[in-house]
């Protein structure tokens, strides 16, 4: 299928080589800046433009994959005889895509995406929606071409995800962060902790999380965590980090203090 | 090397077969109850008992694999021949093995063992402390025929890590139940976020922590910030931890709200 990517950033990255990929023929690129655009149409070998006003009208899908806050914005710019248009927000409704006047759905995938690393796309799971059977018809196409693991899913359902996904990402990744400062701090590299965080993430892979729960608070070892507060007596900010993640797992599952 | 194992728990389930896969003779595993420590043994074809005056004498180097409150009272049963006593604890000082009165020292592994899942033991972190030359000898030769990854990591050092674990494991870990939790409420499937999770951890193998953080803490997207705190109304104990979270990361790197 003929395909409009508007977006330069860490999805439209992951994306415009999966579009190729499976098979689709990627017509322009558009983004918000010269540098990062023409970086982007150079590597997937199309067409590119900063000005909405130009966007291509020779596609049949237009894929919105910019900030949340521009896509309706972006929609009003879509060519009315275009056949389909899709957002890729976690959070944002459909219905900023009806401005276009022509069949609209979403497209969410659930990763965190990174210009430095590649993402083998075919395992990532989509959310998708679609405005009306003409747009769920052309996203199935879509979405199964890209990947494997294709979900319907409400616009109240993908909100919930977007929400879990930043505890299960963002927060686990800034707890990372503090562990590495707590090592460099004394010296220490944060290598000694690689083979913990990758079996951590491992085991949930086939087990849920709440079996593979383990340390001082799940089995109410307040000894360990005395001292481990002790520790943490001229690092409040970290201290009031570990107070409440260990209240809420013994709230949860554990014995109380 | 003739070893006794000391333990039937996370740890000592997976040390004894690394044992033996690294060549030792284990001849004994010592343990609390009958069922655990016979169920071990079995496992390793080797002799067990439960009663700590009946520790075999015939072995070179004792481990003590146990919960770090027991640690002290064992160490008094240690025959007075042996030549090294290890305990594998991230927070006891060396000095609970004093009371053997022969050459000790510790062997922590920095890794979450679960009874479930099988370990490759040559890539995990050893951190290794030896209370004089004679213990440092032999620890020497036992570690590297476990690991390719040992260091020599004092005891404020290794309590450092041992915290700093705590946040990369049992506390992602955490956040990973409460992600689940939230999905199960609508009746979504914690499937949904593995992908995810399983890049989580592989981004920060090659890359540190701080580079990869993303998400609307780190970028200053109130708007959404407050969707999610919108979406948590009725869920105050998730909320607080979101809250905290979000908090720590805009003061870590982070635009303020």
């Amino acid at each position: 299928m003929k395909i409009v990517l508007i977006g330069s950033g860490n999805v439209a990255t992951h994306l415009g080589p999966a579009l190729i990929k499976a098979g689709h023929d990627l017509i322009q690129i558009v983004g918000r800046t010269e540098t990062n655009t023409a970086l982007l149409a150079r590597k997937l070998n199309c067409a590119y433009t900063i000005a909405p006003s130009k966007i291509s009208d020779k596609a049949e899908i237009y894929i919105i994959a910019i900030r949340d806050q521009a896509i309706e914005k972006y929609a009003k710019f879509i060519p009315s005889k275009a056949k389909l248009v899709l957002h890729t927000s976690g959070t944002v409704s459909m219905n900023a895509l009806a401005a276009s006047g022509i069949p609209f759905g979403v497209l969410y995938p659930i990763q965190s995406f990174s210009i430095r690393r590649k993402i083998g796309f075919s395992k990532v799971p989509l959310c998708l929606e679609a405005n009306g059977p003409h747009a769920h018809k052309r996203l199935t196409k879509l979405a199964t071409s890209l990947s494997n693991n294709v979900h319907w899913i409400s616009h109240e359902h993908r909100k919930i995800i977007h929400l879990a996904a930043v505890f299960a990402n963002n927060f686990s990744n800034h707890l990372f962060v503090l562990a590495e400062e707590l090592l460099k701090k004394k010296g220490m590299s944060f290598d000694l902790l690689r083979p913990l965080i990758d079996e951590t993430a491992s085991k949930v892979q086939k087990y849920s999380p709440s079996e593979m729960q383990t340390g001082p608070a799940k089995r109410g070892d307040s000894q360990t965590i005395e001292k481990h507060f002790a520790l943490l007596k001229n690092k409040p900010h970290i201290s009031k980090v570990y107070d409440i993640l260990t209240k809420s797992i013994q709230d949860h599952d554990g014995p109380l203090l």
